[in-house]
């Protein structure tokens, strides 16, 4: 049915010609046609209005011969959902008025029914498969639960989430009661997209990497491992941890289709780590963009030829950077489709 | 000489008792003692005054029975040496009103005499070391040049350094230059700081796990080794690494006498990565201290049975975040001093 399915044929580890590319945050603020969008609405607008979240999906299609879509939306509208009203502020990125940090806060918290609270996620998704056309796949997120008890705790970004891992250290039972409802929720919200059409959900880590590895297993495997488990039954799986190369191991004995790698790891050490059966995506260096297109088209062959062609998908290391020139972007993609093994 | 000399036993890996222990950035904002001199002085009075650097770096000792102390400074001095005029500002932390972004800039860096223009740091050791009587080592330090590089050229400080980065990528030969200026300066400087008395330098690499491992080895690696090399002809030389658990094997084949590791790194994995001859410092999680003392105490002393008694250093895997409780800090300290092996 999916007109270009080198994607799904790497996630189910099928024989291809060359890997499969695409970028995280390919829908993002290194286009322009992107930032005419930005300067109209504000961010959680553009996540929420089916007709916006849909044309942002498909603007880096228009340009580069990618071979996955990946819907725009943020990882926040989870938490948004659950009555945690994050706002986007300038300059400052997410932000909470009252951060979580009580027990009385948590059970406040809600597991909502998400038909009725991320309709317009699922009402993007619908759009977006009409534009896509069935000419590439179309993969739906969410984030990790830790990743997002990570924010609700902090309140906004941090260098390393001390407060968030302090609370956890703090009030445990509190930190599992939050982690819990976000899981069912999570597991809910990635269904339901499922249901509406998408061929793949990827999980995102962000922060899973400020953990050690046995709290890291308390703290935020446990919970990504149940929503592996429940989505796995109804799509392909991917998970991505950044700085989480000490789980590895562990994931790769999960029901995940892939998982994704930061740069920090080398090729031959991720394998290594996963064995011969699992599907590897990464991990460019995304400040790397900003060699030259010579620079970047020959790193671009010699991770292919460590990573290897098969039960594997090129990506970037993390989400791409907002100042990264176009032509940067597109020799990054256009080195993976013009790839042949010598 | 030294009557407590576990710390430089373990350093060259001579028999001990029990492991010895120090804390990265033990002279710092969780003490009230410091508290009060930082009210009194902004951040680099107290590192250009040696009254108050020395006062400052005995404060922990006082307090709780540890076995180095390691003077009170900070990375950037040797860049302020440099003609680079770094500020602390309140609620920033490092501040450089003209980032370093230009061949043309970083020509105009100078390599110093560092007895002219760090003398004052000299004057820290000689105090210092009248306080301490012997009674256990003075440990000096240094930035890794890639990590004051990047200081340098984002001119403050940032999540992912991509600013600088992105520097090195575009305009490795800037890049290159202002990283052998700041070698050849921090060999000077180390090694004046060894003639002054100190028994073990540090180098610290914070910002090197934002390299991929190639990329590594080409901006970080090459320029410590420099240093060690150098600094090993005279003194013991301890390099942490801050996310750089890619370069330990690589790390191992140098001259340093230990190598620090952060907290995302299991103790079995570190040896296995080093080999049995390094010393390994580390790695407990500076947020862990946020636990209560008695799960601190049993935290610890599996940390001890993991790395083992010989050839390790306990520590933390980075510095002691402010807010830490110092019965919290003291629980540590003593939960390795107490350790037995049943």
């Amino acid at each position: 049915m999916i007109k270009n399915d080198l994607f799904l044929k790497a996630l189910r580890g099928e024989q291809v010609e060359r890997p499969p590319v695409w970028m995280m945050r390919q829908a993002g603020r290194y286009l322009p046609e992107f930032m005419a969008l930005r300067d109209k609405y504000d961010f959680f607008t553009r996540c929420q209005k089916p007709e916006l979240a849909s044309e942002i999906t498909v603007q880096p299609l228009r340009r580069f011969p990618l071979d996955a879509a990946i819907l725009f939306s943020d990882i926040l509208v989870v938490p948004q959902a659950m009555g945690i009203n994050f706002e986007m502020r300038e300059s400052i990125g997410p932000w909470l008025e009252t951060p979580i940090r009580t027990m009385e806060q948590v059970q406040a918290v809600s597991v909502p029914d998400v038909n009725e609270s991320l309709g317009y996620v699922f009402e993007a998704i619908e759009m977006t498969l009409e534009k896509l056309d069935n000419d590439v796949p179309l993969i739906g997120f969410a984030g990790s639960p830790w990743t997002i008890l990570c924010y609700c705790v902090e309140g906004r970004g941090s260098k390393a989430f001390d407060i968030a891992k302090s609370f956890c250290f703090q009030h445990p039972e509190a930190a599992h009661l939050l982690l819990e409802k976000i899981t069912q929720t999570t597991i809910s919200y990635l269904k339901r997209k499922v249901e509406k059409g998408v061929s793949a959900v990827q999980i995102f880590d962000s922060w899973g990497g400020m953990l050690s590895p046995t709290d890291y297993q308390e703290f935020s495997w446990k919970y990504i491992n149940r929503i592996v488990e429940a989505l796995s039954e109804v799509t392909q799986v991917i998970v991505f941890g950044k700085g989480c190369w000490f789980a590895l191991e562990e994931m790769a004995l999960s029901k995940a289709s892939a998982l994704g790698v930061d740069w920090t790891l080398s090729p031959e050490h991720a394998r290594k780590l996963v064995g011969p059966n699992m599907t590897l995506q990464g991990n460019f260096d995304p400040a790397r963009l900003h060699s030259s297109p010579a620079v970047i088209r020959k790193m671009v062959h010699e991770m292919i030829d460590r990573f290897g062609t098969q039960r594997y998908i090129a990506n970037l290391g993390h989400g791409i950077l907002p100042n990264i020139p176009v032509e940067n972007a597109e020799a990054f993609i256009r080195a993976v489709v013009d790839y042949k093994k010598n």
